[in-house]
């Protein structure tokens, strides 16, 4: 078994009590020092299940609460894309984009992605974020960010989480110019943009 | 002439008076409409002049924050990469890591790895933190950031910087373990690793 001597008693209380609640059967609290150690690996496990986090929001996006929900113990890497809006387009100055989504079948699709993700890559957890409605330059429309214990895995997930969010996700995005003028747009890599 | 008729000319207090500071023998507040959306452009380029940030630092690296840095209007992506320490190394239970640079040779040979980056793809801002010292399991030693106008260039750009930062930067991380034994270590990606 692995050796206990630095191990602090006090930090197990919330993972321990975790586990009691998912195993009431079980009374952790008064086991042995050397049980308490082989349940330590088990609540990793538990509490470190695989998350795919999506979410869809009005709000400003935060890159660091992001970052923060795919964080794990088992992982020595975090990979982030963050899709700002540009001040310019074909020429134009933009002031701002909004954002509207089909959105059971946009979480449809972003579930998919995560899938497949999960088939290539042994990462740890998934998530991806889209704001909807206006989105002022320089903000943040969409934060995706992939857990992994070694860093390949996590950096090659993300490059393809935001292709194919950009090839099979319904979103749709209005450019919205100095010029007072605007028009809705399909993302030029959709799938079905092939039809216009 | 780009059209100005949504144009806020409070919102160019700011970046007309960094300009006015940079060039003072411009009188810029006195200029007029047409003459201001000219300026406009300048200004976009002079305070977005691309930079490279690197920072050593004792302190909890905040992804939110080495994001925001590389932030620019003219940009539609920023990606990122975050090391975070891991609970475990072969097979034994980590505790925390502790970091030690040689710190000119440190951030001489980073600012090559952007010079690199800067000669392979079309970024604007490029961010590297390190952080040094004790830096507990879940906590980032590192954190990489990247913009650029479209994501190719940064997605890229973070994995060669991360490779580039393991093989070539002189930072020595040492595993503090359950057991309270520790060991110091070069990257074992580190080019001068081979004569161990």
């Amino acid at each position: 078994a692995i050796g206990v001597s630095t191990l602090n008693i006090t930090s197990l209380e919330r993972p321990l009590g975790s586990l009691s609640a998912t195993f009431p059967e079980t009374c952790l609290r008064n086991s042995s020092i050397s049980i308490v150690t082989s349940v330590w690996k088990d609540v990793d496990d538990v509490l470190e299940k695989p998350k795919d986090i999506i979410q869809f929001t009005a709000k400003k996006l935060s890159v660091g609460e992001v970052s923060q929900l795919v964080v794990s113990p088992l992982c020595g890497a975090v990979s982030l894309f963050v899709g700002t809006t540009r001040n310019n387009f074909e020429g134009k100055k933009v002031i701002s984009l909004e954002y509207e989504a089909y959105l059971p079948m946009a979480e449809n699709e972003i579930r998919k992605i995560c899938n497949d993700i999960r088939q290539k890559w042994p990462v740890r957890h998934i998530a991806v974020f889209h704001r909807l409605g206006l989105v002022p330059v320089s903000e943040a429309s969409t934060v995706i960010a992939v857990s992994s214990a070694h860093r390949a895995a996590s950096l090659e997930a993300v490059s393809y989480a935001i292709d194919s969010l950009k090839a099979k996700v319904p979103i749709w995005k209005k450019e919205i110019y100095e010029e007072s003028t605007s028009s809705w747009k399909r993302n030029k890599e959709c799938f079905w943009a092939a039809d216009d």
